[in-house]
């Protein structure tokens, strides 16, 4: 048993920051700190965010993007252009794209990526609701922006192959994007490159049985 | 007026992680969504954290450390030595020093350091309060460990001097420590080695009028 050595609430949210992706204890006491230095709105206004992440928001039930109105602001918007989606892993890679202001269309978030060794299988992303937006038509492209890494490719390919039914074209970003990097580190000018150099997936057609 | 991109309690948290020092708004985001996926007891976990970290926390009233008991933890404990007390800037600064394992004595937090550009003077710090807690007798020795800056080392020597009337011995942390830099960066070897070379100051004591 080791003697404490601060308050038991400031240890406790040293150890709460810890547990965030890239925040080491050091940090972690150093934003605890900067919290208690501050005014008590500062840290109440914090902890308030925090606690209606989770409760104000929900899933868009046509993009499966996280919102606090459904359909969510992109799928309502009378201006973007509804006949593309552009079909992303992670919320956060909407947000990557979103600040290239070269994208008009619509999303689609899988939740994940095809990765049999971590449990991810096809089912469970969403893959059947892509199909099935796909499938209602009205749909003239579909945009695959799955991370440039080994797993985001198999997804890529796992979904032109499952739209190869439809009347759809399916392209992809335009090599550019580091390799084995993540879409949220690459800046604005490469997203806006990858998107004017998307290129369509020479996959064959389910007239050829969906096989190669 | 911009277009939202995403759920409002998501911006309004990545605006909120995105004041806390050293935290850049990509960094903020990824902070964000990480939690948008993890489990709710998560998000409410750190929620909890940060709202009680005010809430049940309250500074010592010896030595001004931040405390959830009143004395607080070091003041209260018959196995520290009473008789020396360690003089730092912040509460974050025992912390740093609590983790060399070296310092067996009491502290006092001056919460800040002279600054008169930043309208830090003498009087918006605890140093009454150490100057009473020396003068109330069986202090033997205070050693100064405000950080190795110019208003670090300025801060030493108006504490000395308004030491001075006292029969106590004043030292510093040996040099060391790297210039410029701050007390919480500092390894735990780098803060044993300082503690042990420590110096006293050669202040003039007051028989010489304070002055030099």
């Amino acid at each position: 048993m080791s003697m404490r050595i601060t308050a038991e609430p400031v240890e406790r949210l040293i150890e709460e920051f810890s547990r965030l992706p890239g925040i080491g204890p050091k940090t972690a006491s150093r934003l605890t700190f900067w919290l208690l230095r501050g005014g008590d709105e500062q840290a109440r206004s914090l902890a308030d965010a925090i606690r209606e992440l989770k409760e104000k928001t929900t899933l868009c039930s046509q993009c499966f993007n996280i919102t606090d109105t459904d359909p969510c602001a992109i799928c309502s918007n009378p201006n973007r252009d509804h006949s593309v989606i552009c079909v992303v892993e992670e919320p956060l890679n909407v947000l990557a794209i979103e600040r290239a202001h070269e994208y008009r269309g619509l999303y689609h978030v899988l939740h994940g990526r095809i990765s049999p060794l971590d449990g991810l299988t096809p089912e469970k992303l969403k893959l059947q609701e892509l199909r099935a937006r796909v499938g209602a038509g009205g749909i003239g492209e579909v945009i695959i922006a799955t991370n440039p890494t080994t797993e985001g490719f198999a997804t890529a390919h796992y979904i032109s192959r499952i739209l190869s039914q439809f009347p759809v074209k399916v392209t992809r970003l335009a090599h550019g994007l580091p390799m084995g990097g993540d879409l949220d580190y690459a800046d604005e000018v490469t997203i806006s490159r990858a998107l004017q150099g998307r290129q369509e997936i020479t996959e064959p057609r389910s007239d050829q049985n969906g096989r190669r």
